[in-house]
C-alpha cells in the first residue's frame, strides 16, 4: 500500500494543463490512466474526497465528480465515507438497477416512511392536481361516441391513423420535428418505445448502446433486458461528452440514447457543436440517435430547444409521451423513426395502446386542449421553479442550484456537514420530504457525489418553502 | 450465389454430434454461425424446406422449425413457399409476422382483395356491431369523473386494485376460478400475458414450452421471441394429447399452453382424464399449465366448462381478455397466476394498461353491464351458429362441421373438387368471403388438410346464407 500512495502522488502531478478541460475531468483521466496501467492496482483505496480536495486546493465537489466518473466507467467502487477503492477487474457487475421516476420512469416500490412523506420532491411527475380531468373526460366521451366498428377490431400496430395525423402536425409545429405520420408509431410510454428500439437493434445484430451517465436507470434496464451492452458516456456542463463519437471512436456502438433538450438528471442542454458531432457520427456509421424529448415543452427562459430529429430525420428516433405533460397513467407515448426502422418498431409482440385512449388524445389535440394545457402548465412550473430556487438560496446559501431553467427538476449541489448525499436523503425523508440523490442515476456503483435531484412538477406550491426548510435541516445534519 | 451454395453445403457438414441437442436446434445453430460469420451473406436464398429435408434425410418439420428460429432471431426473412433469405443487416425490416385473429390474435395486414371482401368469416372477433358503446362510454365517463391524483401517478404494475377486486369476484363466479385479487395481474391482452409468462419462464431457466398443434401462431411467435423452444403437441377429438406428459415424458418442458374449454382451432373440449393427467404432470414436475380461457363464456348446449385453474390454482395460470367478449381495441387482459409466479409477471418492462380503461372496465363490471352483455351475446351467437350450420348442411351436404357448440368459430372439413384448402380460401376471397384454413394454425409449414376455420362472431346475420352459398361455390371449384 505504500507503493500505492507514492504512485498516487505521481498521478496527481500528472493532471495536465488547465486548457485540457475542467479539473474534475483531468483528475478522472489521470486516475483512469493509472488504473489502466496498473500503477494503482485493484483493491487500493483512493484518498477521502475531503483530503484529496485539500491536497489539490480545489472544491471537494471536483473530487467526488471525478470519482463518480470513474465509478460510472467501472474503475472504482464504494462510497465516500466508507472509502473508494480501485475495482477488481473481474467484479464488474450491474448495480441493482433501481427504478426511478426519470424521463421514462416507472414506479418505485415505496417504503412505509416514503408513503408517509408529506412533501414529494422526486423528479418525474407532472402536477397531477392540475390534470385537466374535465377536458380529458370530454375528449374521451366524444371519442367513444364516434367509435366505429372498424375502430373496434384488432388495432393498427402503428397506432390509430387519426392520432398519428394530428400528433405529427403537433410535433412539427411545437417541436420542430420532421414528423411524417407514416413513420410515427404510437406506443405505451417512452420507456416502452425505447424497449422496442433496443429489441430492433438487437435483432439487427447490434450489441452495444451508449447512454448518458448520469442518466435514468430504467433505460439501462430496458436495454440490458433486450440483450444490449451499456456504454456509459459522461455528461458535463455542455451535455453528453461526444469525444467517443469522433473519428471512429464508437466502434461497435449501434445507437446512443440522449436527452439533448434537457439532460436528465444534470439539467444541461446539449451544445450545438456536440449535436453536430453526434449527427456526423450517425451519418458516417449508420448509427441511430435515440432522442428522448421527455420534458422539452417546458422551457422558462426562451423558446424550447428544437429537436435533433428535425435536423436529421434519417438518423434520429424522437421519443415523447404524455407522462410528463398530463399523466403517466394515460399510457400514451410515441416514436418518430427513421424510415428504415419504422417497420421493426411495430413488430409483435409490441402492441399499441387501447384505441379509445388514442382517439381521446387525438380529440384533445384537435380541440386545442393540449396546447392550452401546456401554456398553463409552463406558467405554473416557471413560477414554482422560481419560488423553489429562491427558497433554496435563502435557506442553504452555500448550495449550488444547477440545470437550465426548464423542465420539472433541478440539481442541488451542497457541502453536507455530515455524511453522504444518501444520508441527507434519509434525513430529509425522516423530516417528511422525498428526494433522490444524483448517485442513483450513475452507472456502476454509488460514489457519493454531493447532489440531490429535486423535482417540482408534482410539488404543491404551498409546500415549496417548507420543503426548502426541511432540506436545509437535512443538509445541516 | 454459387459460392453461397457451396458454403451452405459445408455448413450442413457441420451439424455437430447427435448428443448436441435436437436436429432442428443443431441445424439452426449451424446456419446462424454461418450467417454471423458471413459465410452465408445477406440476400442469399436458403433451400426450400422440402429440398433441405430430403438432403438431410429428416422430416420437413425439422427444417421449418430451424428456419422459424432463425426468423425469430432476425437472421432470415421470408415465408416457406416464397423462399427464405438471409437478412440484410442494414435493412432492418419487419419480418412478415404471421399475425392472425386467433384466441390472442392480432391484425392481419389485409390485401386489397381482403379489404374488398363483403363477408368476414375469419375467426377471432366478437360482434363489433353490437359493442355496447353507450354503456361503455357511460362507464368511462363515470370512471373519469372519479379519477383521483393518486390514480394519475405511475400505475400499479399489478393493475388497479379496484379492477382486480371486482374482476376476481367475476372470475370466481362465472369461471369457477380460485381468483385471489393479490394474484390477478391486469395486462394488455391474453397474448401480452402469455409473453410475460414466457419471459418469466425463460428468466427462471426454462428452455422449452409445449403448445397445442394446431394452435395459434401468435403464441408460438411470442414464446420464440422470449427465447423458448416450441414443442408442438397434437390435438385429437378429446383435446390436446397428453401421452407426452405421462410418467416423465415431458423432461425439460417448463410449461404447456392449452385451451381446455374450447380448443382453438379444432373446437374440441379437453377430456376430464386429460385434465387430470396434465394437472398430475404439473404437480409432479413443478411445470406450469397456461390456460387460455379465450371464449369459454360462450357455451350453447349447457353450462360453460369450468377452468382448470379452479382445480389447481398452484399449477395453472388462467388467462382471459376482453378481446372476444367486447373488443380487442379495448386493450384489457388478465392473468390469475400461481402465487409463486405473480411477482415475475409484473416485472419491467411489462406495464399495465392505461388506468382510465381499467377503471372503466371495473365500473362496467360493477354495474352488471358485463353480465348483461354476455347474456345477450350468448343468445345472439347461438342463433347465428345454428343458422350457419344449417346453411352449410344445406349447401355443402358432404362437408363435416366439427367443434363443440361453443365459442365463435367452427371447423368445416370438406372434399375439395379441385385444389387445396388454400385454393378454396383464395376462391372464396374472389367471391367476397374471407375465411382461414386449418393449415395456417399448424406448426411448421402448411400440410394440406382439407378444413376451413369459420368464424361467425363478427359475421352479420344477413350474410350467413350468402356466405354459405359462396363457400359451396368455392369448394366446388
Amino acid at each position: 500500500m505504500e507503493n500505492f500512495q507514492s504512485n498516487l502522488s505521481s498521478v496527481l502531478l500528472d493532471l495536465g494543463p488547465e486548457g485540457a478541460g475542467p479539473l474534475y475531468d483531468r483528475l478522472a483521466r489521470a486516475l483512469r490512466n493509472a488504473i489502466r496501467g496498473s500503477r494503482l492496482p485493484a483493491g487500493g483505496a483512493l484518498p477521502p474526497s475531503r483530503a484529496l480536495a485539500a491536497e489539490l486546493g480545489c472544491s471537494r465537489w471536483v473530487v467526488t465528480e471525478a470519482y463518480a466518473q470513474l465509478a460510472a466507467a467501472g474503475y472504482v467502487t464504494g462510497k465516500v465515507g466508507s472509502g473508494t477503492r480501485v475495482r477488481m477487474p473481474d467484479a464488474v457487475r450491474a448495480r441493482s438497477a433501481d427504478r426511478d421516476h426519470g424521463p421514462a420512469g416507472g414506479p418505485d416500490r415505496p417504503t412505509r416512511a416514503e408513503q408517509a412523506a408529506r412533501i414529494d420532491m422526486r423528479p418525474g411527475l407532472p402536477d397531477l392536481r392540475s390534470f385537466p380531468a374535465g377536458r380529458w373526460a370530454a375528449a374521451t366521451r366524444s371519442a367513444a361516441a364516434a367509435l366505429s366498428s372498424a375502430d373496434l377490431g384488432y388495432p393498427d400496430p402503428a397506432g390509430h391513423p387519426a392520432l398519428r395525423e394530428v400528433l405529427a402536425e403537433y410535433l412539427a409545429r411545437a417541436r420542430g420535428a420532421q414528423a411524417d405520420a407514416r413513420h410515427l408509431t404510437i406506443c405505451g410510454s417512452a420507456t416502452e418505445g425505447i424497449g422496442r428500439i433496443c429489441r430492433a437493434l438487437r435483432r439487427a445484430g447490434h450489441e452495444a448502446i451508449a447512454v448518458e451517465n448520469p442518466g435514468w436507470p430504467r433505460v439501462r434496464e430496458v436495454a440490458r433486458t433486450a440483450g444490449l451492452r451499456i456504454v456509459p458516456v459522461p455528461v458535463d456542463e455542455h451535455g453528453m461528452r461526444t469525444d467517443l463519437f469522433e473519428s471512429g471512436g464508437a466502434q461497435g456502438i449501434g445507437a446512443v440514447i440522449a436527452t439533448p433538450a434537457h439532460q436528465f438528471p444534470a439539467g444541461v442542454v446539449l451544445s450545438a457543436e456536440r449535436r453536430v458531432t453526434l449527427l456526423d457520427w450517425a451519418r458516417r456509421s449508420g448509427g441511430l440517435i435515440v432522442e428522448d424529448d421527455y420534458d422539452a415543452e417546458y422551457r422558462y427562459d426562451g423558446r424550447p430547444v428544437t429537436t435533433m430529429q428535425g435536423t436529421g430525420p434519417d438518423h434520429v428516433a424522437l421519443l415523447g409521451s404524455l407522462s410528463k405533460t398530463l399523466s403517466p397513467a394515460l399510457g400514451i407515448g410515441w416514436v418518430v423513426s427513421p424510415p428504415a426502422w419504422t417497420a421493426a418498431l411495430r413488430e409483435a409482440p409490441s402492441a399499441p395502446p387501447p384505441v379509445l385512449d388514442q382517439l381521446a388524445f387525438a380529440t384533445f389535440l384537435r380541440a386545442g386542449s393540449y396546447d392550452r394545457h401546456l401554456r398553463a402548465a409552463r406558467h405554473r412550473y416557471r413560477n414554482r421553479r422560481d419560488a423553489l430556487v429562491q427558497a433554496l438560496d435563502a435557506r442553504i446559501p452555500d448550495a449550488r442550484v444547477s440545470g437550465a431553467a426548464a423542465g420539472l427538476h433541478l440539481l442541488l449541489g451542497f457541502e453536507a456537514a455530515t455524511g453522504s448525499a444518501d444520508d441527507v436523503r434519509g434525513r430529509a425523508l425522516e423530516l417528511g420530504v422525498r428526494v433522490t440523490t444524483l448517485d442513483r442515476y450513475l452507472c456502476g456503483s454509488a460514489t457519493g457525489t454531493s447532489s440531490l435531484v429535486l423535482g417540482y412538477g408534482n410539488l404543491a406550491d404551498h409546500h415549496v418553502a417548507d420543503g426548502a426548510a426541511q432540506l436545509a435541516a437535512a443538509i445541516r445534519g
